[in-house]
């Protein structure tokens, strides 16, 4: 018999929000990944092209942390059309002592988008320079507006700039934030316009085509790029890898496979065997973050299990504190 | 809002049952292993050495079956000093048309034993003599009965010998297969005699060290090996391979990593890239089984996700019939 906790996405939503709390949590779980004998399993990844499905399950123990996340995810790209969500998904805490199943999070994907923008935040911290106010936000769909959130809980943004390629969508999300957030906040149309002078600029679409092309950037800039997560996603022109003062991967292994890097890889920009800077060295100050105030620097987030390690186990502790969700014994 | 069914390990053992259904469920996902496009990703596997841990995730889609499973499979080799089994675990399982989870099955482990046992069945029914009736298990865990409960479900065993390491383990294991059967069931503390003369050998150990040696091996055997899910476990003689008239794996790919395969193969008795029988291929009638009586014949089992699937697609099938489980919905 073992005793686990249910807990649904309602009751996540209420014990587990964007803060600084979140925040720490997945800094702390970045540090560990540079410092400590994590172990962090490739990817499993299950494609179900007959319906435009696609599944990851991703894990990691982290030294220190007393549990460990076996994240499942899914796409399936004609659910909409179906009324249903196209992601989805939910955790399963486990003991890392005894291999224990303690709670089930039935989050629907939620706390990937918590962890997801948190990273955002994390990144922003230690990349972007301490005076930066104004942010160019790529996308518009929900990390859109996470990530602007998260920006905020670290810098003081005071005007965001949203582009998407479906325009309207990128007017109603702009709507939508300057309610929510009290800032400035617009839809810019023009890519380059809404880039230009931007402090952090954070790209959160599914393109498989550069949209941050090299002459966007300019210097003191930084730009986290989060929406690549996949082998065919691309949103920064390779060409601005090389000429960044420092580029820094969540995971140096995954960003060479999956996220920008790998493309800059193949454009022959970058090379395969080259030293990567990690953001959990920086955190860790094994490695310097930003040197001066021009520098252009780049963080490439692909997604890793420590990030669902650490917010799954923020959720059960909060769920602890709060007594919150379903006991299920089986 | 997703709505899902959540089943015990109680409600499971009442619905789901080693019997023919079991058998012919898994020798089907078997036959579309061999035969469909299934998605079967390599195993995610996560070490948590300072607990003496290790998790497996494993999944597979099989076109034409409408869910898929995810499984999460524990092993914690310290638990027993805390009073706990040291396996655990449980299956997701989703729809193959949403990715939506659409049962949680809080097993224990249960139906990954009643799926590893109808493999047997499965392995048997394809390659021992038809009038076999003397088994050799060995082992006294509980694949060791499940693996002989499953035999019989096959074909006519009438008296079994189970040795294992530990002698007084194999006596109380044969004592309590012999009320629950019915039929001759003795411990033989001497692994030569225990396989002599004996239609099937099944060996369900962790062994590291070849238990069945080239010696004890004799025409018209056949031999399945099903306790080698792990690259450094070994239960046959690797020229016991090579001495056979038919070596069959459950998945070639993965028993040239971890299976009896991959030992043979280190041995030089067999080569990484000889052709290989899957067991798939023999029920598709693709390939021939035995071809006479007097064959060696081996059953290389690692254990696969299609195996998973088919078992919690199953049990998701029978617990709508009996209206059983809890319905959750988050």
């Amino acid at each position: 018999m073992s005793r686990m906790t249910i807990l649904t996405e309602t009751e996540l939503r209420k014990i587990v929000t964007l803060d600084l709390d979140a925040v720490a949590c997945v800094e702390n779980a970045f540090r560990a990944l540079a410092t400590m004998p994590v172990a962090m399993p490739p990817i499993l990844r299950l494609d179900i092209p007959e319906h435009r499905g696609e599944v990851d399950v991703k894990s990691a123990y982290v030294p220190g942390i007393d549990g460990f996340a076996v994240k499942i995810s899914s796409g399936f790209f004609d659910n909409p059309k179906l009324g249903l969500p196209s992601g989805g998904g939910m955790m399963v805490l486990l003991s890392a002592k005894t291999g224990v199943v303690e709670a089930l999070l039935l989050d629907n994907g939620y706390l990937t988008d918590i962890r997801t923008a948190a990273a955002g935040a994390v990144a922003a911290k230690h990349l972007s320079r301490e005076d930066s106010t104004v942010a160019a936000i790529f996308g518009a769909g929900l990390q859109a507006g996470l990530q602007l959130e998260a920006l905020r809980l670290v810098r003081p943004i005071e005007e965001a700039r949203i582009w998407a390629r479906d325009a309207a969508k990128a007017e109603a999300t702009a709507a939508r934030l300057r309610e929510k957030l009290g800032i400035m906040v617009r839809a810019e149309p023009d890519a380059a316009k809404a880039a230009a002078e931007a402090d952090i600029i954070v790209t959160t679409t599914p393109s498989t085509e550069p949209l941050i092309k090299a002459g966007f950037v300019s210097a003191g800039q930084h730009i986290t790029a989060m929406g690549s997560d996949a082998e065919h996603k691309n949103e920064i022109a390779p060409a601005i890898l090389r000429m960044a003062d420092l580029y820094v991967a969540d995971s140096a292994k995954q960003t060479r496979r999956l996220g920008e890097l790998h493309h800059a890889i193949e454009a022959r920009v970058m090379t395969a065997d080259a030293e990567v800077t990690e953001l959990g060295q920086i955190i860790a100050g094994e490695k310097p973050g930003r040197r001066s105030a021009s520098d252009i620097t780049i963080a490439d987030l692909t997604g890793t299990g420590v990030q669902d390690t650490a917010i799954a186990t923020l959720a059960r502790d909060r769920a602890r504190a709060a007594k919150a969700g379903t006991i299920f014994e089986s």
